[in-house]
């Protein structure tokens, strides 16, 4: 018999409705002989009140206090979903992260899963019960709540499904899948049926936040397939699935264009060559804690490199005070920054064996008079620095001359059509 | 050093102002070098949301599935408790159930506590830390949580005190102590300083709620000295303490005037006598969920028995119906019944020696024209029936005439005044 690990998002548990649709698309599979488990987040808007309350109390909530209080969230949804079940006729049992063994190492804030003890759910299983499992919670070594960070039902849905060896871990949320671009942006974006873990690690981290980067990375590190779809689609709708699978996935492919608003640009112009240069300017920055993304240093010229990267705009002042300290001592000839730049994105297997796609990109931003200020390339994807104004263009653009619109998975290479 | 376990009501923890009431509460007594294990309830009007929440999912919830969303309501209070000490500089740590071992056994709505695991707890105080425990929850043997019905607080702060040694159980409530009668209808009630378990029962079981039946059995039973007080009181207030110790009580005093109201009588007169009648004809009311209080059999009469006995109000009809469909294969003369009577009540360990005060309250009810119709007495209290109409005016009347308003306890024999 199947074994599914579904997982529902706080939208997807938000009102009793909603909780009655869970549970009829839970009863449609029982009924259909599938066994499942179900893991839950908060109800929507449940972990910013909570967040809330703590912060009427103290400024900075003590971090072990913090998950104590955030997790009550999950329980509350996983019981009120189980006893939906249970007053229809479906036996379903809550389970909080003690109940199962589910050990988390790490910050109470950011911990990860580290072991879970599957004797309970085997037994459920097997007497026909539906386990409906709290997200976002793990215990630590002293017997503390600590949570997974963002994103951390997705996470334990799949720690489950590797667990009990699931035939498949389903992701449910309010879109249908992941597409070539934001169908909000682009409404001629196409649904992939299939992608591969690594393609779905890089629209991640770029904005695609579908998924968030450990789900899918434990995924492909336990061999789970994963499928992306809507609790509000239809029953046709079979989502995005995620496999590591070669038979799967096309190498040949490219599968989306991203673009990242809100970043900032600075470069440092002229620096004498010299080890770990990036280390000595960029360690300071990333221990004040500022993320950053796209990293591009050129070669050396005349024993003088330049080295360019982006920060989130908010960063962009603390950032400039933390370069230009160090600037004079490591003999830079000066700090150039673009307050408001955006990062697009094209990411795709084919990006490896098809270098021509990069000239493409170019030229399809070339001819829309874009000017690409920093551009780095990654084993399966390529990431252009251009304007904030002229993103949304240039979004629709590449979407378009990468003939994205004709089919959600492109093959490359194919004719140049167009400009 | 001595050793505390204080426990706050729901009204002591339902906003940020009274967390931090508690707080500076529980910083007070830190600063005195009190050692304390903290107990709370959900916050007020948290475990009736929850309820209803409940309830637009199933109008029968499932029992373990209530429970396990109930237990949230305590885990959030604890949490957000320990955070505002620890931003106070306060080392504290909440703790559910399973965190403590406080396992229980019965009913998930109606357990009882079976065990506590006193190791963590201990190592916690030995390192100066305060652990905030999450009341009216417990684990079963399946490690599931279960709650520990009305006033599980309570007996979760008195198991802990048990557990742990404590040299006292405080317990935090809206009114500052037991007084002689409500001090809410009796202005000139007084606050007792001292009463023994035994008294404190049958006040609780008379309708002063200060306490559930269950906690001051339990603190009877492990001989933990118990006290009620006030959050919201002024520090000079000490409550009223409980003890089984004789030195602390006076053998030879009363301690209280409490009436119920919203009770109906029913009577069924000439049952020819038989073994085990009573049994016969409560058993079924009983069964059905019905709560009997008062029960009064007459001697026999030429064979035949009166037997008569209270239940709430809207439990009348229902009980009417179980009585007439037995009355008849008893051999019942007749069934009768008066909807609304009050029941008024005198307790106190000096009944036991001075019948005298049970003549005195029936010629205190005839000087007023209040019409007594059942009446019937234990080891340490007397209790009547009255018409509801002159519950508040038998009160004042003999609160008054027993001398309750000169002190406390009032001690007996007195002189006879007035009436």
């Amino acid at each position: 018999m199947a074994l599914w690990v579904l997982k529902f998002g706080g939208t997807s548990v938000g009102d009793p409705a909603r909780i009655g649709n869970v549970a009829s698309l839970i009863e449609r599979h029982r009924r259909s002989g599938i066994d499942l488990v179900v893991v839950v987040s908060a109800m929507a808007g449940e972990t910013d009140r909570l967040i809330a309350l703590a912060q009427t109390h103290s400024s900075t909530p003590d971090p072990r206090e913090l998950a104590a209080l955030l997790v009550t969230g999950e329980q509350a949804s996983a019981a009120l979903l189980a006893l939906t079940l249970c007053a229809r006729g479906i036996r379903a049992c809550s389970y909080t992260a003690w109940q199962i063994g589910l050990e988390a190492r790490g910050a109470p804030d950011e911990a990860r899963v580290h072991a879970i003890d599957p004797t309970r759910l085997q037994s459920d299983l097997e007497s026909g019960i539906v386990p409906i499992v709290c997200g976002f919670q793990g215990i630590d070594a002293a017997g503390d709540y600590v949570t997974l960070g963002r994103g951390g039902s997705d996470t334990t849905a799949v720690a489950l499904a590797a667990a009990l060896g699931a035939d498949e871990c389903q992701i449910y949320t309010d879109v249908d899948g992941v597409y070539t671009a934001d169908p909000r942006v682009i409404g001629a974006a196409r649904r992939h049926d299939n992608l591969s873990y690594s393609e779905m690690l890089e629209l991640a981290g770029l904005g695609a936040k579908v998924l968030e980067r450990r789900s899918v990375e434990l995924a492909g590190r336990h061999k789970v397939p994963l499928r992306v779809l809507s609790t509000f689609g239809g029953k046709g709708s079979r989502g995005t699935r995620f496999t590591g699978s070669p038979a799967m996935v096309n190498e040949d492919s490219l599968c989306g264009v991203t673009l990242s608003q809100g970043e900032s640009e600075i470069t440092i112009l002229g620096v004498p060559e010299q080890p770990a240069l990036a280390a000595i300017l960029l360690g300071p920055i990333s221990a004040a804690g500022i993320e950053i993304d796209l990293i591009v240093q050129n070669h050396a010229r005349d024993g003088r490199v330049d080295l360019g990267f982006t920060v989130p705009q908010r960063s962009l002042p603390d950032t400039l005070a933390l370069v230009r300290e160090r600037a004079g001592a490591i003999g830079a000839e000066a700090v150039i920054s673009s307050e408001r730049i955006a990062k697009l994105s094209l990411v795709g297997l084919g990006l490896k064996s098809h270098p021509e796609l990069i000239a493409r990109l170019l030229s399809t931003l070339a001819a829309e008079s874009i000017s690409v200020r920093m551009m780095a390339t990654a084993e399966i994807k390529v990431s252009v620095t251009i304007p904030e104004e002229d993103g949304h263009r240039a979004l629709v653009a590449v979407h378009r001359a990468l003939g994205f619109e004709e089919e959600a998975r492109k093959p490359v290479p194919r004719k140049k059509r167009g400009s």
